[in-house]
């Protein structure tokens, strides 16, 4: 158990009337504020309306910034950056899923620097100070909303890559369940396995962590669990969404995480996938969990399999570690690909082996390897994606 | 499932080394610090030499209030108000468990105001604004080191009450499981009771809260169940010291009520028995929280006893919803009293029933009953009185 600094001040209203608080917090940062948003779907919901509604009732001049994709391209963040310099704007407010707010990270601490923001990734230049960042939550899945990191594409480069800073961890977040009613299946599906994924990547840990905050993530797990097929079947079941958003939250805003070293595995991973094929993030992590799972299950790792097995997935206790293992990939495999209805191989979505090579390369960085739960070379990187065919 | 705001932005420095960062943290918020303490103790576990060291080594002043007594009065709040009035003082830490802390948000508070601090309570006055808060725990239990409330007992009219703003919760506290090894037997029992209790008054609640805290809670329970008698048979286990203190602060910061309506039902009843005889807050907990399960478990109940026994207590899931409820009661009944050694009855503690009728009405306050999970009148109460003889 390592020792740790709990540092998580983003303010969340949370609910149905969560909207209704946008005009007031934003007024305490600034009278000028750019809106960032995606591809325009919030303007058939009635989100842009009710933010713009509320903001103007507050005396807060809006500037705009719409169109950032999946997977933020680092142009979004330049063109953000541009409009806050040159209205001389105080604050931004992101309006989505991950990727709108990711690049709004990028942006609020690009707009307070000279040198091109994607310099936060490849010279490692940190993001502080940040303008502050208010973020309305769309979709349930990153995490972005309460926590510090970012991620953001370079197409030039292929790549694929996070940064973060506690400056640019959003100052409040408004999280209407409501909200993700429009969600589609694939895309609540693929949300509900980030939440999931980001869970595990902090349980499969190097140290071993408090007690306490390994039945924690469990708890999260079981949420994510029972919610995900329900919001498949009913997306405007309020339970499930609510519950699948504030887990996503929580997932990942360094609470959970706080007492051991994550070194996070599958993510690096399913980034290169990303990167070079444009998929979305959740699938890649629904493809690559269940078969790291089967190279990582050993004697030497049983235990904390076992631990899932029991705790979340309701499996005899008494049976053996590595069996339980076994089951809990078995059961793992039936949530993403039956309960969910996700694609389960690569090859289905297009994806061959030609790649292999020089993604497993780049998902172990500078380091030449991944150093999560269990290492990993280019070469395991290369047979857990081979596994995925 | 209520709509909430979720805002709790203490820092915690939690581990080994969190006194190393009280001179750096508490620099930021002034250069004169009223520091608050107990009975001494602090002097012979060396927490108050480093505690100055750290101080004085970045610049900040200390003018000290020692005395705080457990069951904090008044008196000790009224003569913190003077120091900090008439010093100039910018900012306190108070270094104890609950009953220092406590005593310190009215001292926050107070130092604001002209008029005298029983008036949080008498005239529901606002605690709002406050001196900045900062806190050293030296005892696992009230929760008081992340949330925003504080219990005050005035002697004269034999009331203990609380109050809270958000502006008297802490704004960093230092969490160093080892300032707990020295706590003995006894208080670390009835400090388990006590973070317990809390959970409990935040799960049997009246509204059906969130499927996620519910489960959280249970994790709380869980680690509290486990590591109280192994910090009692090991005091110097700094595993079990870091999950109760970590489990104390999540217990009741907020975070697990927020989607509930969590109307308290055992600590009401509890003030009355340490406002009239002085005992400690846990012990009262340990002997009122069985009898008033018992007093309330019936068909209507039952579930929510289901779940505690299925969940916390691993009670066979087959079993009918009543009769896993009784099993809980006992189960529990053997967690207070044989693993946590503490006594079972009033009348052991040399409380008879003289004063029933009076703590009974009391208990209730001016609506005349005690709100919570099941409604209790004075009647009631007197009938879980006396069922604790």
């Amino acid at each position: 158990m390592l020792n740790f600094t709990y540092d998580i001040p983003t303010k969340v209203h949370f609910g149905d009337d969560a909207l209704d608080y946008i005009g007031e917090e934003a007024r305490k940062f600034t009278d000028k504020i750019l809106l960032t948003y995606g591809g325009g779907s919030i303007k058939d919901n009635g989100i842009y309306e009710k933010v713009l509604l509320e903001l103007e009732a507050s005396g807060v001049k809006v500037y705009e910034l719409s169109g950032i994709k999946p997977n933020p391209r680092i142009d979004s963040v330049r063109e953000g950056i541009r409009i806050i310099k040159e209205k001389e704007i105080g604050a931004i407010i992101a309006v989505g899923g991950g990727s709108t707010i990711d690049a709004s990270k990028f942006m609020a601490a690009g707009a307070m620097v000279d040198f091109d923001p994607w310099k936060f990734i490849s010279e490692n230049k940190p993001m502080s100070p940040a303008l502050p960042l208010l973020t309305v939550l769309t979709m349930a899945a990153t995490g972005s909303e309460m926590d510090c990191g970012g991620v953001i594409t370079n197409l030039e480069t292929n790549e694929k890559l996070s940064s973060g800073h506690k400056d640019t961890r959003p100052k409040v977040s408004f999280l209407d369940p409501t909200l993700t009613y429009t969600v589609n299946k694939y895309q609540t599906a693929c949300g509900t396995v980030d939440i999931l994924s980001h869970i595990f990547e902090n349980y499969f840990n190097v140290d071993e962590s408090m007690y306490m905050l390994d039945r924690i993530m469990e708890s999260l797990m079981k949420t994510v669990i029972k919610y995900g097929p329900i919001a498949l079947k009913e997306p405007e079941n309020y339970e499930a969404r609510a519950n699948l958003m504030w887990a996503s939250s929580w997932a990942i805003n360094g609470f959970v995480s706080a007492s051991s070293k994550s070194s996070w595995t599958v993510h690096p991973m399913e980034h290169e996938l990303s990167a070079f094929y444009d998929i979305t993030h959740g699938l890649g992590l629904a493809i690559l969990t269940p078969r790291w799972m089967e190279y990582v299950l050993n004697e030497k790792t049983a235990h904390k399999f076992y631990d899932l097995g029991v705790n979340v997935f309701d499996i005899d206790k008494n049976l053996d570690k590595l069996e339980v293992g076994k089951i809990v990939i078995k059961k793992l495999n039936k949530f993403f690909f039956k309960d969910l209805e996700l694609d389960s191989n690569l090859k289905d979505i297009g994806i061959d082996e030609s790649k292999f090579d020089q993604m497993s390369k780049k998902a172990c960085g500078k380091k030449g390897k991944i150093e999560g739960f269990v290492e990993l070379s280019p070469a395991d990187v290369k047979e857990i994606y081979s596994m995925c065919l």
